[in-house]
């Protein structure tokens, strides 16, 4: 008889004793692709069981900002008065998503994304029918329901994809995946749907035709499992859907596969521990992009801030202020080595809503490059180049947005501290589980695990390798309802 | 009874109805890895079957320029005047193989590195004590022995770790890795060890305690196996060691783990499918740092070529010149978008020996940049800035070494281009599976897969995110010894 695989983290299914639960379809963790997934799981005819790791469900998904990234005309953009394209959707993306960007997944969800805003809607999540202009978008982002999230206006971008603004933003006052996933798990509750929380996940099971047949479960506290508490074994008939988020914060993980983002600060829940992605991969799944990251340097706040110029260690401009702040982040981080200084005037500057410290303050450009460090004439020469376009109102490194061009002449200068030891850039991460359009987990060989899907940032997604705002929640919901509905109608095979 | 793992890469041992071979130790692949595993787990007493995909052995190594990075005070460094010791070594090896190096494998390299001298040597393996200065190397390096293989001398390197000349080569006209593999591959056949050639690896097998008990192959030609011949299984009693290269060769791997790599020039033996590192995963094995590749951009020969000045396509340089090719490479693909001219006068500049074409040439650097399309005056401010520099022998921007700085003010001006469309940048993959001092292969939790090994670029090794000349054989051989060592040694628990 077999005793084990050569991994804990999976059981053969035969020397499981007794099954202390049975279900159609296991959804591990209640976040927003766990709900999503669990909804269409059960609407598909599939007994759901939802096991929640923390108290209650929620997950990374409950504090986020609580925007979708959704477009090519949705009733919400056309309510604002503005046209979308399915072309520019997939254009955009298709650039802002890689290098390597997911292109089946891309094309799957911008041909879907019109039906996916309208599906959310009938869950009862609230959109209201107004429209933010970048200039006056604010932190947490209040009420107001579409927005620019990404950087769609700028250059490269807009040279090759009209813009189009695609955030869609649930309601609220301040930070709103709180509401997004109140609505969900309501719904969740209302359709019947049993959530178990408290219970942490420990092993899959795979019965002698491969096919993944349960979990193995703990009780246990939202601070951890009891390591004492006796484990117990969930029958899946149909498949069990891993929906445990990303590994931001396992600094193991994070040393192990994506080693730039350790000294940066992980966003989410806690409970971001990295276990599913390591239980699929016990099972044979293929992990990707386990580098990738969201990182982003929240400078811009107030907006505004954004007329200054960003020069890295050298003094030198290395991208246009006015992009989305994660791209900027991932250049900052890993191009730059981390260290950058945002450059204003008298007539540029407020201090940000964050506390980013000043770095240095000096009556003179040559005065700010010394107290900086910067090699000698550095700075100065990028601020006369800067300036001298300026005064035409261009750009012509970088092509910021005019909107945001003004000369910095008017002393003092100032140079607020963009390094990443002054403000620790907050990230979470974007590597996961490899998987087909439905959510099922492939192995490096491309075959499927059957009875085994992930979602949301267990699973490498939409934002394979380049994150903006709103797109973790739009695969998060998109696919989840996928692997939902795979997993609900799935039949055994073997 | 159970009929399959997750993945036909991996088959229950029970169901095999028969072994065909066996042997205590199988080491799939004879490049330098492989062969110096055989020969260690053979002197340790295990009957060794080496198998071998393609008509002969020899592998990448045998096609690669022959060099090992090592030093602390090696026989051949005292025989050619130099002094070194463990702690730069490890300083500068920290510095180069990251970030995220592998800080356990690099103490226990440098520790033993002089001992792994020695070692080559009693192999039979030619160092002759002659050292060629970095101003004089030539490309293949013709045979001797001592030189500078990365970029210990430029900054910041050697503003923490005091330089030495740690490359060690093998002795030959022109590249020598041939000489060193028929040196390695005659040890292993005088000592009676067999050789199978032409037979491809397909899957591993695993017993009902997880141990790796053998794999399945299949007979077939150096271009690939014979789909229709007959699997057969060879029996492992103490381990297999994986040692099957990297995936440069596979499209699929690199479109999936490692994108920037695409459109880049794989080097090395074609057999370097990934097969090893797929093998790994299907028995639980954790692949990490997937992403890295050592990129390689060779455009200094003849060396003089340094005192040219390397600008991106915001006419900015990024980088001193004289550092190694791969760091330059990595940064010119990653950061600078593959896009990188190298400026020269009339004085510094000589046509390349390799194929970069002119990008363009002209009477000022006002012309020479507008013929780049760089955006206006961006190149003449970085020459004036140079040359201002070069006047008083100083590089305050980078740092370069000083015997490479010459103003660059005589017409006609050059620009050599060195985008990645122009030539294509030689490359080879770094991450792989992840393997303890032993090369015994982990599992995402930290298990290990009892009887499995790897080594060489089948695994994640020293060069882990950053390479330098040398650092590959070295891990190869020296990683390779010690799975050999303990798999040879191995006494399987269940």
């Amino acid at each position: 008889m077999p005793e084990r695989f050569a991994t804990d983290r999976l059981r053969d299914a035969r020397q499981i004793s007794g099954w202390a639960e049975s279900a159609d379809v296991i959804v591990v963790g209640l976040g927003s692709a766990g709900a999503c997934a669990a909804l269409e799981a059960h609407r598909a005819g599939a007994r759901v069981l939802i096991l929640e790791k923390q108290s209650q469900g929620g997950g990374t998904s409950a504090l986020a900002a609580g925007q979708f990234y959704l477009g090519g005309g949705t009733a919400l953009q056309g309510a604002c008065g503005f046209e979308d394209s399915l072309e520019a959707m997939t254009t955009y993306m298709s650039m802002a998503c890689g290098p390597g960007a997911p292109e089946d997944k891309i094309d799957l969800f911008v041909k879907n994304s019109i039906e996916h805003y309208d599906w959310l809607v009938e869950q009862g999540i609230p959109f209201r029918a107004t429209f933010v202009p970048t200039t006056e978008a604010t932190n947490p982002p209040g009420p107001d329901g579409l927005t620019y999230t990404g950087s769609e206006p700028a250059h490269p971008w807009c040279e090759f994809a009209t813009p189009a603004p695609r955030g869609h933003n649930v309601e609220n006052e301040g930070d709103s995946g709180i509401v997004l996933m109140k609505v969900l798990i309501e719904a969740v509750e209302r359709e019947g749907i049993e959530i178990l929380t408290n219970v942490e996940t420990t092993r899959l099971a795979m019965d002698e035709g491969g096919r993944i047949a349960g979990v193995g479960v703990r009780e246990g506290s939202a601070e951890g499992a009891h390591e004492s508490s006796r484990e117990k074994w969930f029958a899946a008939s149909r498949g069990v859907i891993l929906c445990t988020g990303g590994f931001g914060f396992n600094e193991e993980m994070l040393a192990r596969y994506a080693p730039p983002l350790l000294g940066c600060a992980a966003v989410g829940s806690e409970a971001e521990d990295g276990l599913g992605i390591r239980l699929g991969m016990a099972a044979g799944g293929d992990a990707i992009r386990m580098d990738a990251g969201c990182v982003m340097i929240p400078f811009s706040k107030p907006r505004s801030l954004v007329r200054g110029i960003i020069v890295n260690g050298r003094g030198e401009r290395f991208i246009n202020e006015d992009v989305y702040q994660a791209v900027h982040g991932d250049i900052a981080l890993k191009r730059q080595a981390g260290v950058s200084y945002l450059i204003h005037d008298a007539d540029s500057y407020s201090k940000p809503l964050l506390p980013f410290p000043d770095a240095a303050e000096a009556d003179s450009p040559e005065e700010l490059e010394e107290k900086l460090g910067l090699p000698p004439g550095s700075l100065v020469t990028t601020l006369e180049r800067w300036n001298e376009g300026a005064e035409r109102g261009e750009d012509p490194l970088f092509h910021k947005g005019t909107e945001w061009i003004t000369p910095l002449e008017k002393p003092p200068f100032r140079a607020i501290d963009l390094r990443r030891e002054a403000f620790p850039y907050p990230f979470f991460t974007l590597g996961g589980l490899r998987t087909d359009l439905d959510g099922r987990v492939l192995t490096p060989e491309n075959e499927i695990i059957e009875g085994l899907f992930a979602a949301g940032r267990t699973s490498s997604g939409i934002p394979a390798q380049g994150y903006n705002s709103g797109m973790s929640l739009s695969d998060c919901t998109f696919f989840g309802r996928r692997a939902g509905r795979a997993a609900g109608t799935h039949r055994p095979t073997r």
